[in-house]
């Protein structure tokens, strides 16, 4: 699917040894906050939260924090955790509207506990993630958290009324992937460069990094769900597909298939009357119009971005830690 | 049902002459800020906020302010702003729960949108209530209301789990009214004090004032599902038997009752089958057991400590109205 196959895949070991004392403290804290005289509360968080997430996200603000400049302090660690908490929040509410019965191989919450508990343990989520953001106070962050806050849940509404459209273009489809996905990797970046102070034009070098990032990282998990590595990991094979998500991929084989092609895409997607070996048919199809070779491409072009983000950083000893995750994020396709 | 008649039944008007024109610039405030690119937006978030809703928490925000000396300023109307759109929220989100298809006679977001968008905007209304109270910045007052949010939830979650549990006691039962009900009311009457710079001691006394008048109208909301007068207050009797929601008359009923109408609840409320009649069979039931005036007279002992918390604002102008308050909600069920 790639044009050169690397001697050794991209990881996010890097990432995780520069941040590790770091993340140990943000687990501790998020194990904290989920306390509550409710039983189901902790228990249906700590199921999500340790549920082998890889906690990319606040990750990504100790490791900005880092890059510019910040040492040590406790300030970060409220922030990162109030991301992942978004985060959560975010995930326990998708897994309702999308009706998943599991998330990365282990059931959901609300496979678990039911529709009602996830909607509600999400909202408490999102009220702790406003808490630990204001032990911060700075209003700068609570601006920047709470405007990507917004602009994730207007993007999953946009989502939601411009889903199974198949005739949409790569733009529009583009375009719903930045607002839905990219705020709070754009956020996790620009809470870590707020919080070491650094200079406007690197707080916002560091969230376009973050925002072509998120949107490279999506790329790669719909690729991923037509991809026979998916079970490496953890993704489902075919779960886009099932739930007829419209993904880049199909966009893609969509607009370049025949009137037979765009019958069967309408079928499955808009019709979603699926039978045996229509997954099968869905693959050749994608692979006959090189939708995933496609998709990569477009993948690699926003990784260029976010590298090129970097220029001002050449010079910091974590430079290519931020580096190696854009590759680890192409690595995975592979 | 009540033990006196009075002459004139008390109403809320006297509280929307109070802040009539604080509340014009709030209904103002809150049309701009649901305002979105993304057209189901503002469109679900009008639907649900312009429905006939009393704005009673944030008329309780703009008087309490008034109460304590607080004049004429811009700082409350964000604030009260913001507990309509954390009230609004819950709601939605309700809703999803409840699986309600009419809320105060009109469908619900749910109804017309489905499930996902109403949980979608529930949650964007949360977002924005955050943005609201963040334009204030008191972390007083962003304590108070994030913490607010907090216990709502978790209220939510404890009716959730204990919900369809006729064995519970009047104490269990009231104490998850405190928990889901009372934040919101405790929070806007605190916030008004606040703003207004007030003592400690007054804070407190009218956030407990709040927390008791919300505990008054849950309960009278709960006798009214079960009476003739439910349709001139827009509720729609019966609902909550329909839904087999256990309120206090039916726990208080539940309890007092013979081997054989503990059969009847049984099956009309944990194994939810319902036939013709029973409704009416529930309605004997309670009478029987004066499960009604029952649910009143705790109700009115809720409304006397509410008006005790008033003792040192009585020279206030404002004095009366906020004892007028507890009367209309009391008077509601006659």
């Amino acid at each position: 699917m790639a044009s050169t196959i690397p001697n050794e895949k991209a990881s996010l070991e890097p990432l995780k040894s520069l941040v590790e004392k770091e993340l140990l403290e943000v687990n501790d804290l998020i194990s904290k906050t989920v306390e509550s005289s409710v039983d189901l509360i902790p228990l249906a968080a700590r199921n999500l939260m340790s549920a082998g997430g890889k906690r990319l996200r606040p990750m990504l603000t100790l490791a900005a924090a880092k890059l510019c400049g910040y040492r040590e302090g406790p300030r970060v660690i409220p922030l990162a955790a109030s991301i992942e908490f978004i985060h959560a929040a975010t995930l326990l509410h998708d897994d309702v509207i999308d009706d998943s019965a599991l998330r990365r191989g282990i059931p959901t919450a609300k496979a678990t506990w039911g529709n009602q508990a996830s909607i509600l343990v999400g909202d408490f989520l999102f009220v702790k993630a406003f808490q630990l953001m204001l032990q911060d106070g700075s209003p700068k962050i609570l601006d920047l958290l709470a405007s990507a806050s917004g602009r994730i849940v207007e993007g999953e509404i946009l989502q939601l009324t411009t889903q199974g459209d198949l005739e949409t273009t790569q733009e529009k489809h583009l375009d719903v992937v930045i607002r839905k996905t990219s705020p709070l990797f754009e956020a996790a970046m620009g809470v870590g460069a707020l919080v070491a102070e650094s200079p406007p034009s690197h707080v916002e070098k560091l969230m376009s990094y973050g925002r072509f990032l998120g949107v490279c990282f999506q790329l790669v998990d719909d690729i991923l769900d037509y991809s026979s590595l998916s079970a490496t990991t953890g993704k489902n094979q075919g779960d886009d597909f099932r739930d007829a998500k419209v993904t880049l991929p199909v966009v893609i084989a969509y607009r370049a298939g025949t009137l037979e092609e765009k019958a069967f895409w309408t079928r499955t997607f808009v019709d979603q009357q699926q039978k045996e070996g229509d997954f099968q048919q869905a693959l050749a199809y994608l692979h006959k119009h090189n939708a995933l070779s496609q998709t990569l491409e477009i993948a690699q072009s926003y990784s260029v971005s976010a590298r090129k983000c970097l220029d001002d950083f050449s010079e910091a000893p974590e430079y290519p830690v931020f580096k190696e995750i854009l590759q680890f994020c192409l690595d995975r396709s592979l």
